[in-house]
This record gives C-alpha cells, sequence and structure tokens, in this order.
C-alpha cells in the first residue's frame, strides 16, 4: 500500500524511460545510448522494433539508471529535444517515481475490479489509485475498505451526457492519467473517448474479433467453440475494434453452459486486464497504426 | 505400418465401442449396460452428456471388451435394436479391429499431410490411410514413399465439376470412410458435402469465428492480435461454419510478420487436424445441432 | 454468500454422488445403474476408469438426480451396502445439498487465502468455510470482513504440539471435513495427518517432484529453468511427497528474479489450490496408491 | 532445400550479429552503436540484460544490416577489439550468410530427427546439416532421402571410446559447428563434451530437474504427476545438469498409462528440441553460469 508505493518511489528516483517512434535510419541508437552516456546514465532495459529496415518506421523504449536525475529532468527533456529533431522523433520521457494515476470504471461484475485492487494493494500494481467510479453502489464498501474514495455515478444511455460530464470533471478534480475499464458496461460518446485518447483501458470478454459486440459468451456457447477467450485493449470509437494490448484463452468443453464459460472467462478477463494495466503502467505499450507494440 | 496395425487389430479383436444419442431419461445407463452385462463385455470406458436432465438430449459413448467379439457381431446389432427402440436411439456399434479408412486431400502446403503420414507410420494414427488426392503433383514422391497410392486430380473453380465425379469414383474404389483435408486449398460442392455428411474433417488456420474465409492470417497481422489460432471442423455447406471439432492457439507478437504468423501457424494447424482425425477414428465425436460433443 | 449457497442448496436437493473402488469385473455398471433405476435416479454425469481390465482396479463416480432423495438417504445407503459387498467395493454417497465445511490454514502470505474467499463471496466455491486458523494475525481483518471466525493459533517448531492440540479442538468444535492449507507454512505432525487423511489439501510452490521442500523458488532460479510451477497435493507424513491433485505451470525467462518467480508464482498457486478445492468439494477425486483420479 | 538456403544467403548478406558478454558500466550500448553507425550499420533488434545495474554482469545481442559487409569482415573484427578491450568485453561476431554445420545423433526413437530434417527441409530451420550419426541403421533411408549422409557408429557401454574417435573423426571432417542429440540414448566422455563445449545440444524427456537420468516417463508416471514436460539444454559433464536452454509441457490425467505419457511426451520434446537449435543457429543464447540467456 502507502508503503509499498513509498519504498518503489525512493527506490527509484534515479530511475528514467525513454519511447521514441520516428523513422528508421542507421544513427539513431549511437545517438540516443550517447546522449545517455553524457550525462552518466547507465542503460537498464532497451528494446527496438523496425516495422522495416530499408524505410520503416522505428520504436524503441529505453529504460535507464541516471545518478541525480531529478535534479535533471529539465535540462534532459531540453536537449533530447534536439536529437528528437534530428530524426524527425516523437517521444516521452517518463520518470519512474512519478507514479501514474489510474480510474476505474466498474459496473456490476466485480472480480477485474477485485484483481485490481488487490494486486495495488500488495504492491504488484505500482500506480496511485485515487479514484473508483461505478454506474451501481454494489462496490462501494470494497472499494472504500482500501481506503479508496468510491463515487456512484448512475449512467445509462438515456443519461450519458451528464453522466459523463460528472466523470469529467471527476477524473480531472483527481488528475487522472488512465482510465480503466473494468467490466464498465457502458459505452463511452466519442467525446469522452478523444479527451483520453490511447488512455483509456478496457477488456472485452472474448477473443478478438471473434464476438465483437454483445453478449460474447452466449455467443461463443452457441457457435461450439472449444476455447474461450478475454482481449484488453485501448478504447477507440469504433466498438472493439481498438489496438489489442493483451489476450488470453482458456479450453472449455461441450459440459460448459454459457454460466460455466462465464465463470471460467472471468479467470482470464482479471488476468489479461491486469497484464495490460500493468505493462501500460511500466510505459511498455507504442501504439502504432491501430496496433500495440508492447516492448 | 502394417505391423503396427495387424499387432493393433489382434490386440482389439474383442473391443466395441457404442454411440448413443437419445431423449433424457431414467434407466438408460441400466439397460444398455444390463445388454452388455448378458454378453459378458466389460466396460472399459464410458462417457455420458445431457444438455439437461429434464427432458434435454442424451449423448453417450461406452467403449467395451467382449469376448469373442467377432462371433456376436450380428447377434449384438440385432438385440440392441430393440433398446434402441424402446428410448428412441439413434445409435452406433464399431468394432474397433474395423479400422477406419481415410483419404487424404491436399494442395501445396504439405505439413498437415506429413504429420498425418508420420503419425500413422509410428502406429500412431490408428487408421488404413488407402489414397492420398491432390490438386497438384509436389507430394507424389513424399506420399508414395509410405507405399500410399497418390492420385493427382487437377481442380480449380472452373473444374470442379469434374474434378469431383473423379475424386467421387476413387472414393468408393477405395472404400473411404473419412475424407481429411489437409490444407486442400478447394471449396466442394454442396453435393459433394452431402455425399459425406460429418465425414469430411477440414483444418482451418484461424481461430474460429475469427477470420473466417480466405488469407486469415493476413488479416490476423492487420488486425494485431496476440494470439492466432487453428480450428479443425467437419465441413458442412456454410463456408467454415461447421461443427468445431478441436482448436489451438499459440502467441504471437508485435514482431512477427504475416510469415511468421505463417511458420508459427502451421505448427498449431497440423497438431489440431491430427487431434481432431484421432478423436474421429476413435469414435469419440457425436455431432448434435452444429456442435460436437468429444468424449 | 448466505444466498448463493441456500440457492444451490435448494436447487441440488436431489442430487447425490457415488464414488465406488473395487476390483474390475463384467456387470459392475450393471447393477450400480439398475440400481439407481429402480429408484427413479437419472444419472447426470458418469466417469469410470480401469487400471487394467482383466483383473485391475476399477473406480467410478456417478452423480444422479434422484426425486425425493431427502426421504431415501437411509434406504439408499442400506440397498447399496448389498451390491457393495456383491462387488467387494469401497463406496461413498453424497448428498450435494450437504456442503462440506472447510478450514483455511494461512500464515502470511494471503494471496491463496482471498482467491478462495472471493470465489467463496461469488458462489463459485460451494462450501461452507466457518473457520480460518492462522499462525501470525495479519489476515484477521480481512477474513472477519467476510463474516468468517478467524483464530489466531501461533505456532513454531517448539510450540507445535500445543498448536496442534488447539486446531484439533477447533476443527472439532467447527465440525471441519477438510482442511486447506492455503501457504500455512508449518509442518504438520504424524498424528494431526492421520487424523485428517486424505482430508488435508496444501498447495506446494514448485512444479512438484522438481524442488520438494524449502525455498523453490530460490531453487528454480538458481537452476536456470524456463518454467515455474506449483502443485496441490493431499498432505502425507512424506513431506511434498502426497497424491498431487493438479499442477499448473507459468513460462519465465532470464530477465525474472527469485522475486519476479515468486510473484509469478502467486498467480498459479492460488489457481492450482482452488481448482483442486473445488474438485475436492465436487466429490471428483478418489485416491488410490498416492495418486489421484480426478473424474 | 538448397533453395531455401541459397536465397536465404542472398536476402542476408550484409546481416550481422554480435554477441558481447562484459561487466556492466555506463557507455557500453552508446560505444557498440557508435562503432555500428560509423560503419554504416543500422540496428535491426537489439537486446541486452544485467544481472545488476551497479556492478553486475552485462550482456547483449545485437543484428544488424551493414551495406557491403562481406568485405568489411576483418576491419569489423580489429576494430571492435579495441571496443572490446576497453570493457573487458567476451565477444562473438557472426555473419548470418555463414550458416551453422549441424550434425545430428540419433538412436532408435526418431521423432525429433523427422522434425529437425523436416522443419529444415521446408527451409524453416537455416543450418546446414551435413551429416547424421546413430548407433542403430533404422534412420538410414529416410536420412538419405533428404541427400544427408548417413553413418551408422555402433555404440555401447563397452564401446563408447572406439565408437568416440570415429565421431570426432567425423565431425571434423565435415566441418561440424554443433552437435544435436535427438534423443541420441548414449552418455558422452568428458573428453568429447568438452571437445564440443557449449555447442551440443540435448533433448531430455522431462521437465527437468525433475526425473534426471533414466526412464523419466516411468518415474512420473508412478508419481502420479498431472503434467508432464521436456527439457533442451546443452550437454555438460554432470548428467541433465546443463544449462536449460527451453522447456515445455503437456497436461495428462490418471487415464495415460506409460506408453501414453510417452506419446505425448514426443510431440513436446520433438518442438522444444527445434526451438532450442533455431536459437541456437540464431545466435540468441548466451551462456552464463550454467543458464542461459536468451535473447
Amino acid at each position: 500500500m502507502k508503503n509499498h508505493r513509498q519504498v518503489f518511489q525512493n527506490e527509484q528516483k534515479n530511475r528514467g524511460r525513454l519511447l521514441i517512434t520516428c523513422p528508421d535510419q542507421p544513427g539513431i541508437v549511437a545517438a540516443v545510448s550517447q546522449f545517455l552516456s553524457n550525462h552518466e546514465a547507465n542503460i537498464i532495459e532497451s528494446s527496438q522494433y523496425s516495422t522495416n529496415p530499408e524505410g520503416g518506421d522505428f520504436f524503441m523504449r529505453i529504460e535507464f539508471e541516471c545518478p541525480d536525475l531529478e535534479s535533471k529532468k529539465s535540462v534532459l527533456r531540453e536537449e533530447f529535444d534536439t536529437i528528437a529533431q534530428t530524426f524527425s522523433m516523437e517521444w516521452q520521457l517518463f520518470f519512474v517515481k512519478e507514479l501514474k494515476r489510474a480510474a476505474i470504471f466498474v459496473s456490476k461484475e466485480l472480480h477485474c475490479l477485485r484483481e485490481l485492487l488487490l494486486e495495488w494493494e500488495s504492491g504488484d500494481l505500482m500506480a496511485d489509485i485515487p479514484l473508483v467510479i461505478s454506474n451501481h453502489p454494489d462496490a462501494k464498501d470494497f472499494v472504500e475498505s482500501f481506503g479508496i474514495p468510491f463515487v456512484h455515478v448512475p449512467a445509462n444511455k438515456n443519461t450519458r451526457q451528464e453522466a459523463e460530464q460528472q466523470q469529467l470533471e471527476l477524473l480531472e478534480e483527481y488528475d487522472i492519467d488512465v482510465i480503466i475499464l473494468a467490466r464498465y458496461m457502458q459505452i463511452l460518446t466519442p467525446a469522452f473517448v478523444e479527451a483520453y485518447s490511447e488512455k483509456i483501458i478496457n477488456i472485452h470478454h472474448s477473443f478478438l474479433p471473434a464476438f465483437v459486440g454483445a453478449k460474447p459468451y452466449d455467443r461463443a456457447f452457441e457457435r461450439g467453440v472449444k476455447i474461450i477467450g478475454a482481449t484488453s485493449h485501448y478504447v477507440t470509437n469504433d466498438l472493439d475494434e481498438g489496438p489489442i494490448i493483451e489476450q488470453d484463452v482458456k479450453r472449455v468443453n461441450h459440459r460448459d453452459q454459457v454460466e460455466d464459460l462465464k465463470k471460467n472467462g472471468k479467470i482470464i478477463e482479471r488476468s489479461v486486464l491486469v497484464r495490460a494495466v500493468k505493462w501500460h503502467i511500466d510505459d511498455r505499450i507504442i501504439v502504432h497504426e491501430n496496433k500495440t507494440i508492447v516492448f
């Protein structure tokens, strides 16, 4: 809890992460690593990917340890900007001790919420979670037992506008970086989605692109599949069509009725969502042309 | 090869299998097991499934060992017919030593064919394989090295009718029970499919119902899925919509290009197809309302 | 919670289960199914296994639906005893509405306890859990938030006798059928184990028989394995040598330090333990010669 | 076959790989990437790992594309040697078009050999395979059908010395880089192992360290495990204790007799061995303190 996070923040106070996207060409790695070396930063982990070495796109994630990082934050940003311009880079620089602030949206199914909060409490999910919003009051006691504010914002097709208005104000008030839809059963408006582009993580209870939309387990049962799945993705305005972050599956058989598929599905839904959220808060994901690169 | 099969047929000479479908009601198991007991048959393996104990459908597979089975074949059939009428059963009685006769259809991709023939040669796939048909000559040497006749039947959209005519004659001539489409890239006509209803096993190179139809790996790449799959199913006249027998999956990542998906996919295609074929020849599958019960 | 269980008990009031072990011979299934048919019981699920059809051991599990089961309990037991004697059977008859009463033993690692209680609360683990015992006070609040009594029984090598004495009294007082060691880090004495033979389920944090004993993750790291595992088994007086109920594994790589193995391991430990416990309370397990048959 | 390999060699004629091990310190990546940049080499894939950023060991694999690589081979080696001395590196530079030359050793079980040769023939295993050695004649026809020389070298406990003498001469004659023990059932002498240190890849038919030594499936059956495994490792003079490259597992159940475990095991043995061999020939493996880093 607080302790885990404080210990982590102290341990990681000199740890930074750099995410880069640019056209591929020779010399990128040399330039970036020379820049880090100039600041006495030691590269801890480095991953890269090219869609095509000859004229494709280049993606890179570097995690580094830099003595006295706190005092160098602005100078690093300034200096790196010059390199970035040379190579036409889009880039992000993260300081690991500055934890992401996540809001969880939930409805009546609580298994994903529970998994997230238990992982958070045990120190395995290193974010701040200052807010849980639900369109049902069911989770109130559970959430508050972790010392986290719970806000009941009733929402349905007819009240969507007002509900989202209230949600957006809460997200602003709590300074939220990332929204986790933990089986939140409402569709979000395009305006809302755009306001948090590539920052809303959903869990869909099927192996996308199979069973896009409502009642995937009923349709999986109907089709007689032998394996069910769950998919975590960033939310876009095409329903269940956003960039896939993670998927997993579980074997079923002819004995499993719809209810059994749902029970079995819960186990993968929660683990898939937690993995996706961890990769997001560890700055491991770059979105490119509706796909994810997960380093 | 021949040796494996002769040893098997001798070992299993008293082994039978009964597959039953009927409306559920009390007393079915008692009647069937009493019948077997009356003939001194020992039940080796027994599986059953009810869609709903109160008025649903009942499915059963019994494997039994019956002394001197050869001489009792017709009497067993006759006597069981009486029970079957009492309970309105559809039923099939198989004698294990009477191996199924499988024809393999193949095009240019040979990995599934190879796996089937190597499993067959090592005695792990207990069928007769008297015939391989292909619309390309590529596999000829490989197939004939196993002592199996290979027939090249050119087939494309325009020659479908004549090709199928020749294929049907070959299937008749070789007394074929089951057709394995081992990446056979031609669509079969409704007449052909009906002639071998629930006897044509296909492997589709996606995790159905995702990516029905052509070029599933290209589309999986396009969508950015994190897991690819393969599906074996009985062929019906709805493309890729037949009863699913078996599926399996393999994790991929952003580095995998379409070619990598295809390579990785081959590994699951061949194992999924082989499992489905083994279950079929072991009489483990009952088809019911476009789904399979796999005992 | 209470609701789930009451609904279940009402729905399953006519549901029974029969577990049988005996020497194999023809006629067993006929006799048992005739017996059930005589009482108008409909067989819902039936599984059997022979170590060897010619003179081996025979094992069977039958789940049945019997109208007015409550009133027939003693007559069923009496009548079945006659059949059992004919075939030299060991047998158990369970009435599904009579839920098993489980006690959970825990130390400081709470992930398995949490999973068990959340599954229990959501109605997916159909037992009564009237008691949690720990040698540390840490879990007290969490356990009591479910309305379950928590008893802190300090235990270490020196106080084992007294601790077990108190534990045995509690188990008696709460009428416990099955003990779940949810990462309980104390060794039990032979007397204790014998008092609950085949009724103590442990989770060991390795893929047994690899890494029997203490610190399995440290040793897995040391050895450089590429997959870690967890094993649930019945406790016997040979450390980590009891009958294995369930195992599962997770891929790791060279980047994973001991701490990472532990984090990853927790996920499989809790799911493996929960599966084993569910199979036990569903009467799916027969122990035979230090192995389990899981129907 | 030849075609696949020639196409590959032509496509990859400018492709190189650098493997580095050294004490960790800032500036390594900068120096290496600057070196490559100076030679107009574009980094295609780069992976690194530190046991501990503060004074631990550093490992790196870089794959690069360098125009006109053939003509720069010696100059690259010379210049890199200076960097290597600065950072106390152990290093290897590979030119991808120079295929590794693999010899396969086999006994009577041929499933791993078959898989290797079929993968090789289809162009998915990019090595030269100029030699298969067996202590039994069984595989002769199969091997020669691929145009590969097969040498029968009888070997048993008593003739080990002479057999190894003949094998070593053959390995020399055929200029072999890596030896694949594809279920070769003879133990090698320390002298032989040392002559090909970190160049002999074995497949052991268990999930090591469970069931070290002989008859692992018999012992897995005896113990009643619910999952079996296979392990590929470099051979050292401690039996089955060499650095693990890859492992995989498969679920089994109480119905599976020893023979079934063996059949199921074959499927994972061959896929695990093939994966390990591919990683080796792709220069993805660094051995460190009896463990492997697999990039």
